[in-house]
């Protein structure tokens, strides 16, 4: 019999909730997991220049060579790394650049190295290519930090891991990860002949000391970010994928036949999204809203990570449940108050948290702290 | 050791001759199966009202229900036919159908029942999931259409067919299914359950009689189709796929995981995609084009099947060549003019034909047909 590449497949639990939520007309939203915030004007002004121009056929595959140059430029300046345009490929989302990415590295039974918690799709992209996912614990003890000794007890113990996926800031946690750790890690994949992939789609929502990419590192690195995030567009379905040199040929082809092209008009708007002002507005937005939620929050329930960017917070909720959905589910119906369980991200403690996101205004996140300190027991 | 699923991945060879051709500044573009026509005024309209709006958050993984409805409705109007808008999921384009679709009906080293010739990337999203497409050919002597008894041989000596996958009108030779072929074929599905996929992206775009869904004659069907060709919007990267009820729930955690959802201002704009007095034109169009390059390609190459529908034309080179590669090659350097080998599309008699697309105004076409009248031998 074959493997039923289902069989594993975990509902992305968010939106669900979030459709549960949507239909509560006074409900608070902290589990959303995309910005509220509109782009910049500048990206608006391209994309109605772009449809006044109809430019709807489609792209290379790769994309359009202005706006992998256009990248290629921002992490010059951002990061001080020269990338090739060439190695640079525009895709649908960053949900395009991890199943290319994985199609590229991953046979059938091979394995990928993936934290618990980490995000949900990552898995679910592995196992609908019957790759398999080897789930390293990450908690409090390690700062919510994959480590090398981690990695190598599973490189020893388990055949077949060929890459190792982390996010840094992580979602769901928030924490960035130190950059002696990213560095070794990278290093030990270097040495065991794995691919190292770098989700980096939190980057620019990093608020109290300067991000790095991994790039910074080693060119073997594989970066995959998007304009979903900082850049505020989640819904024009397009992120990007920088990959060793040597990939970019085979990475080519399976866009080709995948996609054929990621959308046209979300490209020519990105062409207009390195708005240096208004994405500094971004990151101040968030920050503030980072900075009153912690606050609150740490006074409601444990918190062991103040995160340092994405726009998430991990909270224990050990003092008042055992179940993270029930809670979820509870906090839902009598205060509609809508949060992500932890289970959504994995099993490692998973009924200990619920992940809150601060993607709504000031007053908005006020109304919900409100209504939880209404409702939990002092 | 495990399989390498790019181990037979083919290159989309017809991007790669149109970027070779676009480097020509006098290049006749008969490779491009992508429509020239600019989208109907209100499409135009409507994205750019979205845009204004900011349209750009995430939707519902299955698309908006609005436009999920108009679909349905445009199902009622065109062919009769009762379509549960919750049956239907909106896709990034059909490549994001057949990805969900293979995804959900074709676990690793499962079969999938194919024509040869056909679309080249049907076979590709089988390679990536490890399943493995079993090749039925089909030629002017069938009149380009896979029969009951072909498929009743394939699934004796063959174990693990799991589906059947067609499109009507064809990709590359625009031919039309009979009727009552199509429905045996079904029927032949139903009988020894197999799952029938129709590919129905060329749908609008026929000329001579109507159209049938498969939806016609059964709920099982599996129907795909976009805003790609007949809708003249191909870089919306947006398409649809029509499921049986009991897939809808995988099928959405499916999009869920592997996409979030289609791009959003896509959507928005192809709510005012059904405009029926445009799409008239269209088709009066693609016809003029069909009738006049069909007549001049038959005085210069042998053409067994008239097209119905599509905008292509399979023209056999066999007088002049035997390696449609080489021939193509030779068109785009003496005369500038790019076609798509046979080759692209399979391995049956690949050699003899040449793809012509009809994706250019008249003047275009004349031209290219005068340099071919020119090289080629009376």
């Amino acid at each position: 019999m074959a493997m039923n590449r289902l069989a594993n497949l975990t509902s992305f639990l968010v939106m669900d909730i979030a459709r549960q939520a949507r239909a509560l007309p006074n409900a608070i939203h902290f589990e959303i997991g995309e910005p509220d915030l509109k782009p910049s004007p500048k990206v608006l002004e391209a994309l109605l220049e772009a449809t006044q121009k109809a430019q709807v056929q489609y792209t290379e595959s790769l994309g359009l060579m202005a706006l992998r140059e256009k990248i290629a430029a921002f992490y010059q300046r951002r990061y001080g790394v020269t990338v090739a345009p060439q190695r640079i490929a525009l895709t649908v989302g960053t949900s395009g650049a991890f199943l290319v990415t994985y199609a590229l590295l991953l046979n059938a039974g091979e394995r990928l190295l993936l934290t618990d918690p980490s995000y949900p799709c990552y898995k679910n992209f592995a196992y609908v290519l019957d790759a398999q996912p080897v789930f390293v614990p990450i908690d409090a003890t390690s700062r919510y930090q994959l480590s090398v000794a981690q990695a190598e007890y599973a490189v020893r113990t388990q055949a077949g891991i060929k890459a190792m996926q982390i996010s840094s800031p992580t979602n769901p946690i928030g924490n960035l990860y130190d950059v002696e750790n990213l560095r070794d890690l990278m290093a030990f994949c270097e040495n065991h002949g794995l691919y190292f992939i770098s989700d980096e789609i939190y980057h620019g929502l990093v608020y109290d000391q300067p991000a790095h990419t991994a790039l910074e590192f080693s060119d073997n690195a594989i970066v995959i970010n998007s304009f979903s995030k900082y850049f505020c567009l989640p819904g024009l379905r397009l992120g990007w994928v920088i990959l060793p040199e040597a990939l970019m040929r085979q990475a080519e082809m399976l866009l080709q036949n995948l996609y054929i092209a990621a959308p046209t008009l979300s490209q020519y708007g990105a062409l207009a999204a390195f708005d240096e002002d208004y994405l500094a507005q971004v990151t101040a937005t968030y920050r503030t809203r980072r900075d009153y939620l912690y606050a609150e929050l740490a006074q409601l329930f444990k918190i062991e990570a103040k995160p340092d960017g994405a726009f998430y917070i991990w909270a224990n909720i050990s003092d008042y449940a055992t179940d993270s959905q029930a809670f979820a589910r509870h906090l839902l119906q009598e205060i509609q108050v809508a949060t992500t369980p932890g289970i959504d991200f994995g099993q490692h403690q998973a009924q200990a948290y619920l992940r809150f996101a601060y993607t709504r205004e000031l007053p908005h996140l006020q109304e919900g702290v409100a209504r939880l300190r209404r409702l939990l027991p002092p």
